[in-house]
């Protein structure tokens, strides 16, 4: 029989109150394989220190938060140091994907962000190759286009990453930024075919929205996407690797995390694993 | 000398306060030749009285707003009637071009969901054709997936316009809804080679955004589209028709209608005219 709870991941975001050492604890006391990590958690702890503390509880790092911000006009060399060290972290932590969101617009000009992002993804291909981290870029939905993420699609994503060899740039499939996209079933299959799916983030869009979109996301069930249809497109990709639980939510925020823990255990058990476990699922990465 | 105003028109949904009346009043003194009109408006002044109005004082109609909301589950036929009675008006107000919003999701099958859409537009395909009016798909910005238009890409709008004729089923490029998207030119370009640009609406995304996004578009200049570039796209598509700016804003809504006008008319001619007027611009539309 398999493990439900073999692949489920709690980003440190979801349990924004709890420290480091918390989040890790109550992940392996709650049953769960593996941590998703946000750098400023880890700079709290210090980083061998959290490595420690991570390794101590037997955990996976499923991926580090986040690299990224590279569009902007005149901190090219701060940005691009500031992912260096992002991925000597990642490297120290065992975390072999680096989440990237890529930056928003200094400017009007859109197409001239993209661009600065290639080059300085360029830039920094190399040294995470050589940290065996990859660098996961991350689509963001269209409403964080200005602010955040000039990467709005999983096809725009891969488009990024076409130049650069699999194992070093990946994309990250996060229901929460990509369930509206017509062209998510192609992309997904894209990615799976190409061996870039560096992680499969869950949580819902709720309806209506919260007012700062940002902290808009829900706990599975609670909004409108259906786990099941982007599940199996995920699976038949053959993505076989850890599911993170990321929510930003003031309401979950201020709810008592063992609670949020076993809330999210249910409703992954209910709504994330069937399509996951679906004959076809490969089981290889739970026996790991 | 081209006329810089010639192919400007005022949404009536701008200059919230104003009856059809004072909307069609103001905008032919403001030396506007056209106007888009909202359903709840001209329902008000009565749609032959509205037609009336609008004719003595010399405008075209630019646009309809709206049909659409065709994604429900148990509205199948009070929706098409509606659409029906939109098309009707459409007709009667002279506006070839009546904007539709597709309609959100009555549940979590967003392939469902986009299934019926498409069965109901070629329900009301035949209609529209029978009395000379065009459904113009609007693809919304993906932040309003959920609640308001499953079609969230032009791209997207021009499959499902694909199998109707180009005279009674257009697509609408509201620089709102798709400044983001990276198929966004090419999917311009397909538009215009189909002759399907129904409507170019234009208006800024502001950031930050408003806490509702539905009233977080801005004046042209206040937020983060760049006009040109996408004027340019829209000029180079062979888009020669009205530019409608179509603003929701609490702020806009509260200031004098006059002001918004010369407000608007002054940042047409600096952001938006500039690009529709370079060489390579149709004015066959102005001359009419």
């Amino acid at each position: 029989m398999p493990d439900v709870f073999g692949r489920l991941s709690l980003n440190t975001m979801t349990t924004k109150g709890w420290t480091l050492r918390q989040a890790v604890e109550q992940t392996a006391a709650a049953g769960l394989p593996a941590i998703g990590l946000w750098r400023a958690r880890v700079a709290e702890a210090g980083v061998e220190q959290a490595a420690k503390i991570v390794g101590d509880n037997g955990l996976r790092v499923s991926s580090l938060c986040r690299g990224g911000f590279l569009t902007g006009l005149d901190d090219h060399d701060a940005a691009l140091e500031d992912n260096r060290r992002a991925i000597d972290e990642a490297a120290v932590l065992g975390a072999s994907e680096l989440v990237m969101v890529t930056g928003g617009m200094p400017d009007r000009d859109l197409v001239g962000a993209r661009g600065r992002l290639a080059d300085r993804l360029a830039e920094l291909v190399p040294y995470a190759a050589d940290h065996d981290v990859r660098l996961a870029l991350e689509p963001l939905h269209p409403v964080f286009c200005a602010d955040r993420a000039v990467i709005s699609t999983l096809g725009q994503a891969l488009d990024l990453a076409a130049p650069h060899p699999a194992r070093t740039v990946g994309v990250v499939v996060d229901t929460y930024h990509v369930w509206w996209d017509p062209a998510l079933a192609e992309s997904v299959a894209r990615a799976g075919a190409q061996g870039r799916i560096s992680s499969y983030q869950v949580c819902d869009w709720l309806v209506p929205m919260a007012p700062d979109p940002l902290v808009s996301r829900g706990m599975m069930g609670d909004g409108i996407i259906d786990f099941s249809a982007i599940g199996t497109m995920v699976r038949d990709a053959g993505y076989a690797g850890d599911v993170e639980v990321e929510i930003f939510n003031e309401t979950i925020w201020a709810t008592n995390g063992v609670t949020v823990l076993e809330t999210m255990k249910q409703r992954y058990r209910e709504l994330v694993w069937p399509a996951l476990d679906s004959p076809g699922a490969d089981h290889s990465q739970t026996a790991e």
